[in-house]
């Protein structure tokens, strides 16, 4: 597998589209991203996107491939996003035939988790691993699942959803009317919610500054008992999930990205001490939790790399 | 893969140990059970099951392979029981290297309730499917997982282990000081201590017969509410375990057999409501939940064929 080819990585989230041209995981050229929010309709987002692949291919007439990933259910082999969990009116959109059809290329859709982890394995945290689960935290809980040496996708492609896992079965309802799901306790919005609860019933009250995860991150740096509390509850709800996963899946490794793993220590520390009082310890002592490697543009850089490694399978 | 061939099948669980030659699904020849409660250490176990090894296979010299499966943590592609759930003194027993040298056969090792998935997708009720979670309810809740037409190993060969699994952050503490396994809630015995402090609390009192789960399924096909609220809890403990199957695997199919499931439309019925509730309508409308088609013997047949289907990858 040739690794220096070209090609364009497509990254839609709940708010922005972000689009570049890509070799290994150096970002050879990369757009203004846009503003999804600016789009009343998909068509008229994919006329823009249309437009961007088409200068980039004229720049770059090396690229061989195009990769998207998509924020929601996506069925890689049918090339369908099914449905989009933040964003309005993408249902059944053929994803994959409207990048052909605009860019003249060979293209993939995946979920954008999927993507992620598809770049922390082929070229991140977890290369050279058979077995592992790459999650990203921010305001969903996104991840994509390795097993032997392949993306897991599943029946319909919707595998690796590890954002609704659930901790509780009595818990809150969700999304998808499921119960306990583990990113409505721990997405950004949530945890931030939670954290005004708790100050509000503290003799000090809510400070100042506490909209985000980095306000908490700095409060509890600072000493406070009140976020370090709220650090540990995060953790201990996510190695409910981890342990899921664990038991499910047994990967060599978690790799764990995005906004609140900047956290760092004050998650990871909980974090860890969680999972080992819970799993047998000869399976925990050779379990990996490892902080992502390639940042923001994982996504970008996992879609182009798996619209290259798709070009083999065709 | 010659499927008419013959090897034997070795089922080890928790109070007994069951062994016969198979060709397919057939049982050709059936040792009388052995209850592994008169064995004080591993060894005199082994030694009894070698000693029917070399029997079965004097009198049926054209078998190929022996397979067992264990009930607890078993390393396939070490060949290694790493532990025992519920039977004491076996840690990191090689068990595949002593059954070769009793039998003088190529053998495998797995995980019983692998083996009883392995048996079902081969040859049972989830046959040609590329992605199913088979599960057997009883003492404990097991399970195997296929995926990408692979039996799902994981890195230490632990993967699987869905009775471990969490629907509860802050549940009982289990076998390996997990929080809220599955297992612990509707596990025979859990279950079943469940129906009497409830029964306890009712104007009745407990019911006369109230040991087993068939107790309970004759209780609520009389119209009993406790005992048909009873299978409603059940049957929402394990729909958040299916779920969370469900969101990291996409599985094409559960097939459920074992012990509580043969309450049938009692324990199914509010399954599949609960289901439905929780997953999105066009992912749930494909997945299947189907009754396990071969019975007791799931364990043997799968550990007998696995190890016919290992030869080819040696």
């Amino acid at each position: 597998m040739m690794t220096d080819e070209l090609s364009i990585g497509v990254d839609m989230g709940g708010t922005s589209l972000k689009v570049a041209v890509v070799r290994g995981t150096e970002i050879v050229e990369r757009c203004e991203p846009v503003n999804t929010r600016e789009y009343n309709t998909p068509q008229e987002l994919i006329d823009s996107l249309g437009e961007q692949l088409r200068v980039l291919r004229e720049q770059h007439p090396t690229v061989r491939a195009v990769g998207m990933g998509l924020p929601g259910f996506v069925n890689h082999a049918e090339g369908v996003a099914d449905s989009l969990t933040n964003v309005p009116g993408w249902y059944d959109v053929p994803m994959r035939q409207i990048l052909e059809k605009a860019s003249g290329l060979p293209s993939s859709v995946e979920n954008d988790a999927n993507c992620m982890a598809y770049a922390e394995w082929k070229l991140g945290a977890a290369r050279g691993m058979h077995d592992v689960v790459c999650l990203t935290l921010g305001t969903g809980v996104g991840a994509g699942v390795v097993a032997n040496d392949q993306l897991l996708r599943g029946h319909l492609g919707a595998a690796g959803e590890i954002g609704q896992v659930s901790i509780d079965y009595r818990g809150r309802i969700g999304h998808y009317g499921n119960r306990g799901a583990v990113e409505d306790y721990i997405g950004n919005n949530e945890l931030m919610r939670e954290a005004q609860m708790f100050y509000a019933a503290t003799a000090q009250g809510v400070p100042k500054e506490m909209e985000t995860p980095v306000h908490l991150e700095n409060a509890a740096k600072a000493g406070c008992p009140v976020a370090q509390a709220l650090w540990d509850d995060a953790a201990c709800k996510l190695a409910t999930c981890l342990l899921n996963c664990h038991y499910i899946l047994n990967p060599q490794a978690f790799v764990i990205g995005g906004g609140i793993s900047k956290a760092g220590e004050l998650l990871f520390v909980p974090l860890r001490r969680y999972l080992k009082a819970q799993i047998y310890p000869k399976h925990f002592a050779e379990l990996q939790i490892l902080p992502a490697k390639l940042g923001g543009d994982a996504g970008i850089i996992g879609a182009a790399r798996l619209a290259l490694d798709d070009l083999q399978q065709h």
